[in-house]
């Protein structure tokens, strides 16, 4: 069953999940539902299989001498087993957004015309993370109708297959077309080279992993991309904030996971504010071991222990325990600083002033805004979506978390009496 | 004024586009109507100017002999100016997309959740058809609060320039910002290049003309493209179908336009109903003139006169009066052809089962549907949008006629009273 990743095999892989993808989109709710289940008690039931697969990618790590939290990422238990399965069952349990009228309007000449969220068709999922997101992504693709081509990474690419081996498997004994699912079971890059250049076949590629993964999808890619390079999130401290709301804020969006996409790694704070607000808080960060590297003004206000930013600092993505600190004059000057050096992605106003507030909201080009709440909101679970695919910092089709319903597109459904263009 | 197509006058361009963008995004639609006005009371005070630049353009197609066809759409009269400015007046009449609430949602933590629509910020229109299209997607982009960089094609340089200047002129009195529109005033592919580059700057390409053009953009762009490349759209008459509303549906789509992308391209017949329906309509085509192109058992039941369908008549856009005719076994055996040949732009159905009708709609993978209804009512006028920037067969973003709303895409607004995460 493994898969050469020559040019014939993967257009042929692609070419299967068109095909199984037809038969999907017009599989009721409740079948997809029944495979999901049976999908997550497959899981549990072959953990031991999984795990002795699994112990083969850590050893490969150990031998290369990964780090331990790479290593930690990697390992499949009975715990992180009985997760996955319970994941594909929150997905049976989100509601199906295939069919869902968006709207439905009558014409003058008496044509109905209902705009119908309807699938992709397939998706291509392209990952180098933890060995979860392929049974969380096959879940989340085969819910929304979509057939899916998962290519994962090398590290991890016993504990892949063996996933994908159970979960295919289960196909067969439901109404799900056993080509829905498909895995690129290939360590070169050579195989996703050919998978994105499958457009006649593959209707979206989403990209999981780091920038320089995702910079080579979206530059090799004749098949659109919903993706995000990078997070570099603000969070504008107000001369109008309330100090201790700010100091909690700023502090769990730096420090509660500083290696996700959505923590912050600038801090801009208003000048009338910065004499009483950056001493303390800067005492918060540096008891956290957080590194801070401040503008001029920033260094002057709470100069001990302070690096000086370079122009460098406010577009860079840290993901890790270092903060950049800039002090400016106005809401303005804070404004468009996010919209030069940001990432699009989640920025934070901390404010009483629900006008100072709302020109924030307004005027800051990203994909989420905040007011008075820390960017590590940013997530499909929080936001209530159950689940993500992943985050978008594109403007087209999907911005922000990516949940179910961002995995569908719509048709228009026109019916007439025999009407014709006059 | 004359701007040249070097690569530093395009980039500031996109950077002057892009300034203007976020002061636009911002503004009421009682200024943004305004200035439509304003620019409508323009083009026809200043008539005379533009008709004496558009003879320029005239004088040059008429010496390089191109098609009367194209003389035509070329020219600018005085009813056609009136008509351009009535669009700009009917777009200051079509709801402000910008700020609307497209859903509101409360997390147990308190969190409020506000996914709203905010313009794209920059649009560039790459266009090749009439010189209408300039002020009508000035007027589309700013009403939905765009920045737009527009360029159109060699043969209407001079009109298109002479549109651009007059409405210019009227924003700097007007509350819009001057900068919000540019035109880039070179009849060189390069500049085209140049322009596609400047994903920093511009955040969406709407390619609007011929087959070879679009293909072009969405080769060397670098920024997302909505698009169509062609159409080849189907009807599929039923055995079940009314053969009078088969009749009239058919020769609507075939003949009332055929050089558009929404005509029908290729009739598929049920072989239940070939016999009564195939002699009469092709009867009613040959007699306006339509050239058929059959497969073998289009020739046995309605030879005379038909031509032999190669493999290739399947893919065709003939945008002529010539229509490929198959017969098929079944009403699977028709959505499998759509589904295979077909461009994913609009499909039609005729017949009296409504089970069967549904079934088509949903199986078939394209951006506009039709039970009983001609394929020609794809078109954002038809759909109720009032107008339209052109019509997708993407699925990601926006599918079938783009309106106002497909300029825009959304951001997560969100409010908390001091948030953090757990």
């Amino acid at each position: 069953m493994r898969i050469k990743s020559s040019t014939h095999a993967i257009v042929q892989m692609a070419v299967r999940a068109k095909v199984a993808s037809r038969g999907l989109s017009l599989l009721p709710t409740s079948a997809k539902n029944a495979a999901l289940h049976a999908m997550a008690k497959a899981l549990t039931q072959e953990k031991s299989y999984l795990m002795k697969e699994n112990q083969k990618d850590l050893q490969a790590a150990r031998k290369q001498d990964y780090p331990q939290a790479l290593i930690d990422r990697l390992t499949l238990n009975s715990k992180r087993i009985d997760e996955m399965a319970q994941c594909l069952r929150d997905t049976a349990k989100l509601k199906d957004p295939v069919g869902e009228a968006l709207n439905t309007w009558k014409r003058p000449n008496g044509l109905v015309i209902k705009k119908v969220r309807v699938p992709f068709g397939v998706v291509g999922i392209i990952y180098e993370s933890r060995p979860n997101v392929t049974s969380d992504c096959i879940g989340l693709c085969l819910k929304s109708g979509n057939a899916v081509i998962l290519k994962g990474g090398k590290e991890a690419f016993y504990s892949n297959r063996a996933i994908f081996f159970v979960l295919k498997n289960v196909l067969k004994h439901t109404q799900m077309p056993h080509e829905a699912i498909q895995l690129v079971a290939s360590t070169d890059r050579q195989a996703v080279n050919i998978l994105l250049r499958q457009a006649q076949y593959v209707d979206l590629i989403v990209p999981r992993g780091g920038e320089e993964l995702i910079r080579f999808v979206a530059k090799y890619s004749s098949i659109p991309v919903v993706k995000h390079y990078k997070g570099v999130c603000h969070t504008y401290v107000s001369d109008k904030a309330d100090i201790n709301m700010a100091r909690s804020i700023c502090f769990n969006a730096k420090v509660q996971r500083p290696g996700v996409c959505n923590a912050m790694e600038t801090m801009l704070v208003n000048r009338n504010i910065a004499k009483r607000f950056l001493p303390v808080m800067i005492d918060d960060f540096h008891k956290a071991g957080v590194e801070i590297r401040g503008c001029p003004k920033t260094l002057r206000v709470a100069g001990s222990g302070i690096k000086l930013a370079t122009e460098k600092d406010w577009r860079e993505e840290y993901l890790d325990l270092i903060l950049s600190v800039k002090v400016v004059d106005s809401l303005k000057e804070a404004i468009e600083h996010i919209n030069t050096y940001g990432s699009h992605h989640s920025d934070a106003i901390v404010t009483k002033d629900n006008k100072e507030a709302e020109q924030f909201l307004k005027a800051v080009d990203s994909a989420c805004l905040y007011a008075n709440a820390s960017t590590r909101f940013t997530d499909g679970y929080q936001f209530g979506f159950g689940a993500e695919v992943g985050i978008s910092t594109d403007k087209l089709h999907a911005r922000g978390p990516m949940g179910l319903e961002e995995l569908t597109t719509y048709k228009y459904q026109v019916y007439g009496k025999g009407q014709i263009r006059k």
